[in-house]
């Protein structure tokens, strides 16, 4: 058997998943801040295209991806599935170790998985400019991907600490000719806002969220991309699991463990989602304890950015306003998280863990000294407990098939690991 | 047709192939510089083990390659054939154009292709510790990747001025758990040498193998690793060219025009020797301007390293003592080339061509926007001219068939990129 399991471009899946009918009970619909009652499709209008409103709330099974969306999806998909086999034997585990790899995209990650579904139903619609805000940059660099290959244009707003931190990501969107904006700016009212109370503030992502959804409502032909968290971004992510459900057939394994990390859901859910009805598998999410959202958070309506233009999600959260610290796997420092996670945790079928920063960076030192592949912050947190059930099956004997997603590399990220070596991680 | 060109591991090739029973007259050997004579194996088994100097000289034309090799190719290879259907679209040429991506391998390049099997060759025969130097930090980041995988020590002398402007590709070095050493440095004589004459010396190419080779030669358990210009080099690379190969017989394709880019020669050996011999085939070695050793350097012997420690080798040369510009593409910047490439040049087999550095940037940036891989700066100078070849086929009519070799990604050279796009190349 080979080492990493292919599939060909024309086995890619050609329908995405939708979680919505088999969820334990129906999902609390998202509510008009204003009325208290569930939001209006119309209103969604304002920044999101028809077909992505009707896909979040869908109730079909399985939506056909375009062939459009197809096309560049085979510009790096189907990603390979690879059997851990160095680093089974550096912890001397009987489990067996599968990692699904989405850093293979031209961006690094999973996230042009959505991003070119989005792009692409915008410009259907005749949407010529896209907004949004990213973290880390690599939701940003991923719809500055997207949109170049449309032919629209996109605004990025950017957290201004890592605009400075991480001048490479932008770089990136650049190259894809995006414009990126540091934010808070003072091209929105809700950035002049922040600005005015303090001229220094590092940003938020809730603070971007709201210059980008403010910049979509009052231009006409500029609509709003959001990289996480809806239901029709959980649903362009499942063709991560689809496609493995059809590698583990090939290699004829079933999984007893599927670990993801978690920022908004999307590798999580693009993962796990197509096994959520299989009988017998652990679904482990992973969070940072700084950030500690599914473990620690109440599970209530809330906003999903800090100035309240959201509608209101139920979802775990720990409040719009809360200011993680400044960790580096910027894509997991998000105080909400996706409806459909939240129920699915709420209910007992996924199992929330959070684990500290420097346990993550020593598993993800671990695997690029075994397996090659130095993997981004965000993916050492789902690493990390990987290690952790590896070693339990080492403990029990149990040959237990633990199957990750490998959300992205970490090429723009060695200064975090720099930092970890030095010593400078709490 | 897939747009991807797959193997399965099965189907990689077993064996190198070696170019020296094929030259179009026997190559020059390497000289003695005390001696003038054809240097003695025994000479070169102070920094070399002895199944590399084998190699260096075998007359074999195909030489297996170890089990324990292969297994640690699989890691990555076999690497994907691509057509660049999008990059043809933006071109509107009849041209067909694939690439083979060598990016794909966790140190981001064709270089661990001889990493891992000069690591594996020293390790067997006992060899605890490997010295190297590095410019751009490519074949530095390749060592030290293979060399962990084998449980040997690594230093590596990186050119001091890329140690400080490429902080990242040091970081990646030190993960896998090298030493790097900013060159010219005070551990050597040679290093010690160079700073009382210039105590601020940003270092060069020539400078770091001399400390490198001297480093070697003066500690018994340690071995000198050299990423390109030698014959085993050359040799390994091949791996290349020989799954190319394979992968145009799927796609029923034979090349027209083969393009690699040429510092050494290593990457572009490796995909081209394999095709030395098809009839038809036009080979184009593309340098830049501003080290223009194939296209306006001499054939002659000449040192490899600036102190004069090395063989003396017949090829084409800007003289050992030759600067270059601090051009972005590092990879690109000696003064010499690999003999076997050299001599097939001057025998009028492969053609050499230079190109203004502004020029591989912009083509860069349309192969990023239409493909979406970011190339390194290095790879930019094959793309340059594959474009050029591309609008020829276009004004001809003629249906080409082209394929480069895509050699790494630019994930780390993104300030290159960002002086391009800011305007502030020359």
């Amino acid at each position: 058997m080979d080492r990493k399991i292919h599939l060909d471009e024309n086995e890619m899946p050609d329908r995405w998943y939708n979680i919505l009918p088999d969820l334990p009970e129906p999902l609390p619909p998202p509510l008009d801040p204003e009325t208290n009652e569930p939001v209006k499709p119309e209103k969604l209008g304002a920044i999101f295209p028809k077909e992505l409103i009707r896909q979040e709330m869908s109730d079909e099974r399985y939506i056909r991806i375009p062939e459009e969306v197809l096309e560049i999806y085979r510009l790096w998909r189907p990603t390979p599935l690879i059997r851990a086999t160095r680093l089974e034997r550096y912890l001397k585990t009987p489990a067996k170790i599968y990692y699904k790899y989405e850093g293979v995209s031209p961006p690094g990650s999973h996230k042009p998985n959505t991003a070119v579904a989005q792009a692409y139903y915008n410009a259907k619609e005749g949407v010529e400019r896209l907004t949004t805000e990213t973290g880390a940059g690599q939701w940003g660099s991923a719809l500055a991907f997207a949109a170049n290959l449309f032919d629209m244009d996109c605004r990025v707003y950017m957290v201004k600490a890592s605009y400075y931190q991480k001048p490479y990501r932008r770089v990136l969107m650049e190259l894809w000719n995006a414009e990126v904006i540091p934010s808070p700016s003072n091209l929105t009212e809700s950035g002049r806002r922040v600005l005015e109370n303090d001229p220094d503030s590092p940003g938020s992502l809730g603070i971007a969220i709201s210059e980008a959804v403010e910049d979509a409502v009052k231009d006409d032909g500029t609509n709003y991309s959001l990289g996480s968290v809806l239901n029709h971004v959980m649903l362009h992510q499942t063709i991560i699991g689809l496609e493995v459900k059809r590698q583990l057939e090939i290699a004829e394994e079933s999984p007893d463990v599927m670990v993801g990390c978690v920022g908004g859901g999307s590798n999580f859910a693009g993962l796990v989602y197509p096994f959520i009805k299989d009988d017998g598998v652990e679904f482990i999410a992973v969070e940072p304890e700084s950030c500690p959202t599914l473990t620690r958070g109440e599970y209530r309506y809330d906003f999903g950015d800090i100035a309240g233009f959201t509608p209101l999600l139920k979802m775990y959260t720990l409040g719009k306003d809360f200011i993680p610290p400044p960790i580096h796997a910027g894509g997991l420092r998000y105080h909400g998280d996706a409806p459909t996670l939240s129920l699915l945790v709420k209910s007992g079928i996924v199992e929330a863990r959070a684990v500290p920063q420097i346990d993550t960076f020593r598993a993800g030192k671990i695997f690029a000294e075994t397996e090659g592949v130095v993997p981004a912050p965000e993916s050492t947190h789902a690493i990390k407990v990987v290690i952790d059930e590896a070693l339990k099956a080492k403990k029990t004997g149990e040959e237990k098939t633990i199957v990750f997603n490998l959300s992205g590399h970490g090429h723009f990220d060695l200064k975090a690991y720099q930092d970890f070596m030095e010593g400078k991680l709490a």
